[in-house]
């Protein structure tokens, strides 16, 4: 199989397992405690904890490890309406954003805060001026804004650095998931000063079920899981030392990587969507050229819905999705790409495909040649009238 | 070294470890998306919802995986207490719940709600008149109760049925934290009707970072992670496939044990007592002899402070607690101790063990060995004026 869905998750990298291993077998101790061994567990959690700061670059007691990006997100998210306070509450948002940041503050609108969703151009990048103008009618300390850094169907990356000026401009805490570009992109919390900050270890090749939370020094915070303390009373529950091993390493390794300059994960992508333009007639590259996240393509086929397009691309061997892994089975267009103005249509006929460190330019150049493949096969039965496939509901 | 703490955590078995391997390798996927990989890892996570359904009488659509018990009790309280509002709004609980209940119910104390602590006799069991009296007073719907199944420090199991019974009688919903008895006893919510119940992989050989809440079908629930649906909506996030897998495996093996009806943990813990009581004077066993679980021991001895014993016993290889493992580092008795009556010297002076399927009798009499050399030279050296050691900061 030639696994092209970097953006739904990605496989931990042989580094990342064999860093985790000791603490699932030996060191297995309760941090808390008072012994060796879980001294040994602590001194661990405290390594994986400064690996993941400087991925961000953020000082380690700045990181709160979390279960993962949807804990991370929801956390920040409720403390800042917490803070904010519901009567004069507004929630400034995007579009576009993944349904780990909406639906909280969809919650938010329901119980009387306003809740602003800044619109996309169509090439998926957020409208600074409808921010500027959502942020200047939110009185000080009356509202917080959450934007993405980068879009997980388009790999659009937004104008984080703006939007987080235009915020704190107007007053706005500023909260930002990062969970698509941490890792694939450099990301830093000194450069562009966000408040609270989302990511997720198994975007780049660490463990499912671990993620943190940046809490800019000097914020005031609350937790949102409450107990025995850990995590310096920001997030109880007994620490998952393996995964929070396996996510420092992979940070490392992502760092490692973005320092290289290394360029192989866009050569693919590139050469990838180079061979689909020029062998496949309608067909169109989503999202804008100038700011994509380097491993993400987004592609529009006409006459040919991405539903069926699955199925066939599934029988040779090929794994990507249809927008986001959350819409999979939804026939829905999603509302990123009506954020973005795509009829129906378009929408319906786009494939994401995710490219990792793990895959090689020559799996791009099989892919590309099986997706010609599987679009020419759908055509040819779509063109004779059997209308749309229908999706396997997963 | 002998690993005395099972309350605070567990090792993986080594067939837990087994299970999650393929997960932590080839089967990667999201779990949500519509490829083979993904429909494979969904399937995984189907089975592990049925193992740990079955562990405690449940239907698997009853089971909403989390991250671990914190985020359980977390949610199911604050549900409840957002379920009930906040004008006549009553939180019942005990005096003796872990913090990962006690510090969310002291929240919605702070925003208005009435907190009630119920007390519990000298050997560390619940006062159901008072229960009754409390639950009596609030009307019904206008409030809840959350008691825990077994004591985290002295092992002592609530009467739960009972507890339960009282809070349905007047109109109560009821959570149980019920993090320390299962895969220690026999847990079955259909004897004990509970609305909510919280549990964690790794108290019982699960892997951290992994826990479930038991749901009743047809009760209200609305989730606290929201994001991408997972979980029948339920609980938003990435599945962590791995650990969920070795959760279900985990809680299948322990409904082996328990239904096989083997005893060698009481066994064991048993000889231990046993041995600690002729060897060293002034030595107590603590907690209602007739309802604790089989694998906790909780033993004060006069005149020797547990701070000093922790040191001695990690010296000579014995890994175990000074009451909950959230305690470590802090001199003050725990509010269980305090709750049971203990004095200071008392509550200071006491440990807990906690023996796992892992452990054998030998290393049962070992540690009693060495907890008796341990009692010997503090005794001698406290005896002589030098005062109260100071424990580790961990
Ligand atoms: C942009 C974005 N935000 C949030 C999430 C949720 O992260 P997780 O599933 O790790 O909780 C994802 C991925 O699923 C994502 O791509
Ligand atoms: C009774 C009890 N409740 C809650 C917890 C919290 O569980 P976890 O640390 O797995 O989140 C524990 C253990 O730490 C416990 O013993």
């Amino acid at each position: 199989m030639i696994y092209l869905d970097a953006n739904a998750t990605t496989p931990l990298l042989p580094e990342v397992l064999e860093a985790m291993m000791p603490w699932l077998t030996g060191g297995f101790h309760n941090p808390n405690a008072s012994y060796r061994g879980a001294k040994a567990a602590r001194q661990a959690i405290d390594t994986a904890r400064e690996q993941v700061a400087a991925l961000i670059g953020a000082q380690p007691d700045e990181i709160v490890f979390t279960s993962g990006g949807t804990e991370s997100t929801n956390t920040a998210l409720k403390w800042l309406a917490r803070l904010v306070g519901r009567k004069s509450g507004r929630a400034i948002t995007s579009a576009i954003e993944h349904s780990a940041v909406l639906k909280p503050c969809e919650t938010f609108e329901e119980v009387g805060y306003r809740l602003d969703r800044i619109g996309v151009n169509s090439l998926g990048r957020l409208d600074l001026d409808a921010l500027r103008a959502a942020c200047a009618s939110a009185k000080d300390g009356g509202g917080f804004a959450s934007i993405m850094w980068a879009n997980n169907e388009t790999g659009v990356i937004q104008p984080l650095a703006e939007a987080c000026a235009i915020a704190k401009e107007h007053g706005l805490a500023f909260h930002t998931d990062a969970i698509q570009a941490v890792g694939k992109i450099p990301v830093d919390v000194r450069e562009t000063p966000v408040d609270f900050l989302s990511l997720s270890a198994h975007k780049f090749h660490g463990p499912k079920g671990v993620g943190a939370l940046y809490v800019r020094s000097g914020c005031r915070f609350e937790p949102l899981l409450r107990g025995g303390g850990q995590e310096s009373g920001r997030r109880s529950g007994t620490e998952n030392t393996a995964g929070i091993v396996g996510f420092g390493k992979a940070a490392e390794l992502a760092k490692q990587l973005l320092d290289s300059g290394d360029q192989s994960i866009r050569t693919m992508r590139d050469a990838f969507e180079a061979k689909l333009l020029e062998t496949i007639t309608g067909c169109e590259i989503n999202g804008d050229p100038d700011h994509r996240l380097p491993g993400t393509s987004h592609v529009s086929f006409e006459r040919c819905e991405a539903a069926g397009l699955l199925i066939l691309l599934d029988d040779m061997g090929i794994a990507c999705s249809a927008g986001s892994a959350c819409m999979t089975g939804k026939q829905q267009p999603s509302h990123v790409q009506k954020a973005m103005g795509f009829n129906d249509a378009k929408a319906k006929s786009s494939l994401r495909l995710g490219f990792s460190r793990l895959n090689t330019l020559e799996e791009a150049m099989q892919a590309a040649e099986a997706v010609l493949k599987a679009v020419e096969k759908l055509r040819r039965v779509q063109g004779s009238g059997v209308g749309p496939v229908t999706v396997y509901t997963p």
